[in-house]
């Protein structure tokens, strides 16, 4: 039984964290940390834990909490995960990172991006990104998972076959994403109150959001370069899902049979991206609640363009469900345990 | 041209003032007050407002409102009302209070109910209860309005024709109330965020619901004595609009038709409610926007009971459109003016 | 292995019964019937069983199914269940039916408020009503489940205790209750569709609701007599859920504490029920998804009422889910098998 | 006094020229027409208008209609008004048609992207495509005016300025679009049901969408060359609105100044397009109810992109509002009368 400790369990992916480590069948909750609710009863912040989980709320002793866990799950803000990682800490307890700290490898970039200091660059280079579809080896060994963001898990799959076949010109993918509302998180906003959020719909981080580098970082992976990509996510009325609609010119003459070809001999065996059949656009209700990303790709002869949608819940595989499916990779559990969520139909 | 002043211009209740009053012929805005934007452009704060408003967020300084206006509108928390109330204020500018600061006649009883001390009870006395369709005549000469509150208005408006006539037992009312979030204000509560408002319905209030003396104080006018009421309000995942379903024991063999005309004879040269045809019900999204309250009651012979329904949109009929409407009373006005908003459809 | 088959597989009920039963450990889905839907392929009606149901709709041949089948879910309308009971076909599989044929114990109430006739009253003394927490007992050894309507288990659940108890005026009953969306199925309508239904609410059925006899029948249980129920439910913009708000006099004098008593007696060892800590209200987004009934109650002294609410998923505990728990205890197992499902947050 | 005929007045687009002719100072509803409900009270479809139009549903006899109004306003399916069109017709009354039968000047292209047959392409000539912003003059001698398609007007207000001033690569602009659901009509169908919109999104006609032909035929205007967009629509969980997100290779070296500039020329003397401040971002709630059009401008000097965004009410400025505006230039009116609807904040 693998004993989980959450840092910051309080929060939506937190949240989403205990949900699914509940029905885990090989892993258990030892520390539900919380800064801003130590000391209170768990199930007093989510009615939905009445009954199922008794503790309370611990604060935030990464010190305690690695001889108490062998995982730390680290659901907080930038730059609390950098400063606590220790050689350690990580000879204590793995710990899979939900924040952004050692997702992108040159500290630099981070700091431009972030604009927040990086503590403990030193450990950027051991840091696995964890992505099980393209980095399950790596993430088998590691130590520190720097868990996907939300928007990069769903763009990179949606993209990385095609930009890996050379079917698409590096520099021209274009990623138009749309949010459900808890990737705004639970902090006490104006913008975020329901009458603010509630029959509307709006850009956001245009041109600056945070989660560029780490998607041009992944998808230049993909191509064998550096590319720079137009990244605009919008929030949407509705608690969970990202979709996401990506365009791109053909690099070659190629089918669209040709290009679904390859995203199914790259995902044919992946238990949690499916390769919707021919004509078929994801929805994010399709995948609510589960770990799944839903993917399909359609030619536009008349444009030159591939148009690549990909569509996630947020909060599982675009966070605590993806968190899990690293759990499982690296101590060795059926990747899927623990995961195998049906995806409400509404 | 009537010089408008607004304490609170930057909350629903106040926006929804500004909406109203930039279309109103007769009435002109002359104070945006806003304790939290002091000097900042009142359409940065609502983008709808841009290009329609230039003016600033001034203070809440209200004598030196009350030379700049004519009727100042306070939509303000609790207490802020009577704090500034005083015989020279009333000499100099008419005031309506959207707070319940003065709709309550007995000081005790309010401060029971709102924990809060009542600063100038001297004015209780004096200010009248502004519901145009109760109080017109009293509307017409007073210096201070106490404009009801949004589940009042709605509560009272459906009720009073059957209380008044005698066909309901008056101590077995109760009354169900649902409404839309923007009920809950502007204040930045995680209870209110999106996330938590979304997909979900809850009771507050239970027992303890601070309008619950206010409707027993206008329905015991028409009982004729006072009363007790049970009422509980429900939070609704839109942002507009609250319904009312009441429930009470028929006191007497009456046919619906013979209630339905008792309304009717009440509500027929009212402008702003509507007796629904028999058998239709109320549905807030058919007064949305507008300044309506729509009503209606159905006699169940099984049970000995009446049920009597009615709905407003919350920030118009229920706040500022009221308040508008009170203004137009006090200044001589058509009681429409400003207010003939059609409802969307949808 | 129970041999499971769905008569209305592709209607809102009959896909969350999909959804459960697809994790259940021992229970396998043999037939997806469809009328509507017969030689296609089921995940093309919802993309969420995409890779997870390969089957493709078959007819609703009752005959052939009782031979394919240990148990038949009939998610149909109302009169189809009946038309298709006979004594041989519940000698060959045992039958559930999630329509109100066989809940109602007197053919002409059921005639009077279905307006239907009943082609199989023979068998209304066999139907066992599927409330596990009231009749779990008789479930065991039944052939033929009436499982409950979505509102009745909320009500009956929220009320019984109270009443069972003698706390209440046993006629004094008004339950107002507030439903999602799904409640109203997935037939082509224009009044379901979204524009209708989002941003407003309204009451439907008002002193005629079908459920409102079911009601009545199981609270008289409790009463030990016949009893009249004011029953009244309201649409809500939002999918899932059900909140009843119930309101009764007070008969005796009794204290909070022992009102709570009483229900945690007879829920204290339930797996499903959850008596809510005191001063908590239910919501029906901490049972979504779940079958978990959250119940509490609030004595009002200053009326001399008691007030009582419940929450409920109402296509999960009030119908798929209670379908499966009666699935489990007809087949001897543990009754919350395949129903650990854990209520999402947000 | 104008009279105006509406044919299709249930629709949503229907019921919103009524909405706002309602308030109209200078036109009056002569004929509320509705294949689908003739006969019946025009009230009893959207209670909105109760007490507000008395009058009855009319059937769609064009010719009688002639007679009786001065405008006619066609909310009808595509194919319908062509279908009507006469000489003899358009001497006796002015057409507004709100389908696109009129929109694109080549019947060929029509009927391609419809797949529908244009029965009178002699009128393609003379009808002008009604965006007042771009073709004032030829709408005031017009007789029958094509109304814009709710995405072209949203797309050609946000793109025209830098395409017209040579800012943009003509061929590299890709228009992602996000509609609420009012846009996909009030028909029946189970994909519109509110459980199938609420908490999802979806692309739709990708590469196929009918309003691609209309987009590029106008921006085509700006760039003096024929060009090819790739326009995708997305559904989402809201009634109203609109956004554009257009993204375009800058063509050559300009500031965000410059392009504001052009901006600013276009519109600064309009009534009903509003450039945002510097920094700011269309929602749509802002342009909610309303005829305003929000754009702005974004340059991304890192990818060499222009990021170009809209927003408005598809039932108003891209629908009913618009074609308000245009019987207001064709009858010498000031082009804003009846639609100074300030929009809702929430």
């Amino acid at each position: 039984m693998i004993k989980a400790g959450i840092i910051g369990s309080t929060g939506y992916a937190g949240a989403e964290l205990v949900r699914i480590l509940l029905n885990h069948p090989d892993a258990k909750i030892v520390w539900y940390g919380s800064r801003s609710f130590t000391g209170q009863p768990y199930a007093e912040i989510y009615g939905s834990f009445f009954e199922l989980v008794d503790e309370a709320c611990l604060d935030d002793n990464m010190e305690e909490l690695a001889d108490a866990a062998d995982v730390i799950f680290t659901a907080t803000p930038q730059g609390y995960c950098a400063s606590k990682v220790s050689e350690d800490l990580l000879s204590r307890a793995k710990v899979i990172d939900l924040s952004a700290d050692f997702r992108i490898k040159d500290a630099a970039r981070y700091e431009e991006w972030y604009a927040i200091h990086h503590p403990t660059p030193e450990f950027l280079g051991e840091a696995v990104y964890g992505l099980p579809e393209l980095n399950r080896d790596l993430i088998k060994g590691a130590r520190l998972i720097a868990n996907p963001g939300c928007f990069p898990t769903c763009s990179v799959l949606s993209v990385f076959p095609a930009m890996k076949a050379g079917f698409i010109e590096p520099d021209s993918v274009i990623i138009d994403a749309k949010s459900g509302t808890t990737g705004a998180g639970r902090g006490a906003k104006v913008q975020n109150l329901y009458c603010e959020v509630n029959e509307t719909v709006k850009p956001y981080g245009v041109t600056t959001h945070r989660h560029t580098p780490e998607i041009e970082d992944q998808l230049a992976k993909a191509a064998g370069r550096e590319i720079a990509v137009q990244f605009t996510p919008h929030l949407i009325p509705m608690n969970r899902g990202i979709l996401v609609t990506a365009y791109a010119r053909l690099a070659k003459d190629v089918t669209e049979q040709e290009i679904r070809a390859a995203y199914t001999e790259m995902y044919g065996d992946e238990t949690f991206v499916r390769v919707l059949p021919e004509g078929k656009v994801p929805e994010t209700r399709y995948v609510r609640g589960s770990n799944y990303a839903d993917v399909n790709v359609r030619v536009d002869r008349r444009t030159g363009r591939l148009i690549m949608m990909g569509a996630i819940d947020n909060i599982v595989k675009g966070a605590a469900g993806q968190a899990v499916q690293n759990m499982n990779v690296m101590f060795g559990l059926d990747e899927a345990e623990g995961l195998r969520l049906v995806p409400e139909c509404v």
